[in-house]
């Protein structure tokens, strides 16, 4: 029983790194779409996003069925729970990541992001896929450490943030309101996708160590 | 031990009330300060965001609580772990009030709404209501009948927000860029809002009847 539930446990922890990996495919694509104004790009990500879908519902299936068969407690319960909050997360960074996809596809073939912006776009993408790579790390094996780490980065994605509304908020901004407005969702899809995976970190890190961060 | 789990259950549906009522007040209120300038208003809906989130963890501590001592299987398994699902939908809505509320007190005492966009909010502040207040009826007592109109009431907040870019974006917006900004931004608070309240009516209605819709 025991070494069935570890082989259980072992396939979920494998399906939640697979989830990682793939959200974080998809936003480095949606960035490429969005910066290089590339179409194919972009219809890629959104024709991906299904598989995401179909990962979390294999995480939802598997939860279950373990919960039922194998009826653990503490902090084996814990651990199995958690995997479903977790997936939540990476399920919704998925969303975030089809978001700016879309945003790219329904400027085409103009860029939604102008020149102002790109800089700031290139940092928030740059935190944005360290985040996705080090909760593929976390979730591989769980790390305090690690986690802590994801909790500079989001302040350093805040920080992105806040730089983002000075430029779109400057009296000289010379763009007019939809393309403000892109850039403002654009920003607020960036921040959420960094606010999820440092939500799923702190679950993991709950998980093994008990307390929250 | 059967009355026992019935007794526990009947807790976490309280709990699961109280929260969804909490989060119908919170967007009325924060409504009222958006459309009112009410400062008041604001800082209640920020001082009371805790209030949410302890139910949050009520909630959890229940769940994980009744799982261990219990041991549920089939659709009462459903039943409990569908409960930490929707108190995450329903936590969620109410940090989304909690942004309504911040934007107003962020430009008191100017109103953040500008004439032309108030027709629109309080339109799509009368759908949030609808659907929170529909949330805390499924709650008490699942009803498909009841999950399927939130579906459409969704559908009317989707179209509002249509309607609420297209009034962004006209040639004609005389406000500037930040004034866009904050509209885009609390047009798409309020329909999220909604998108979480249609998870959750979602989740219990595919707990009663193993169906999702």
């Amino acid at each position: 029983m025991r070494d069935e539930f570890r082989a259980d446990l072992q396939i979920v922890s494998q399906l939640l790194v697979d989830m990682a990996e793939a959200v974080r495919a998809a936003m480095r694509k949606a960035t490429k779409a969005l910066l290089t104004a590339d179409r194919d790009a972009a219809e890629a990500v959104i024709a991906r996003d299904a598989e995401v879908d179909g990962l979390y519902r294999q995480v939802d299936d598997r939860v279950y069925d373990l919960l039922a068969r194998q009826a653990p407690v503490a902090s084996d319960l814990r651990t199995v729970v958690t995997a479903l909050q977790v997936a939540a997360d990476l399920e919704r960074m998925g969303d975030l990541a089809d978001h700016v996809a879309k945003t790219a596809l329904r400027r085409h073939p103009s860029p939604a992001v102008p020149a102002e912006l790109r800089g700031v776009f290139t940092e928030m993408a740059e935190v944005a896929d360290r985040i996705a790579e080090k909760i593929a790390k976390v979730l591989s094996r769980p790390d305090a450490d690690l986690a802590a780490e994801l909790d500079r980065d989001d302040d350093a994605m805040d920080a992105l943030h806040r730089e983002l509304f000075a430029v779109l908020l400057h009296d000289d901004w010379p763009y007019g309101a939809e393309t403000a407005i892109d850039g403002a969702l654009l920003g607020r899809f960036y921040e959420r996708y960094a606010d999820h995976a440092v939500n799923a970190g702190r679950q993991v890190v709950y998980r093994v160590t008990g307390d929250t961060i």
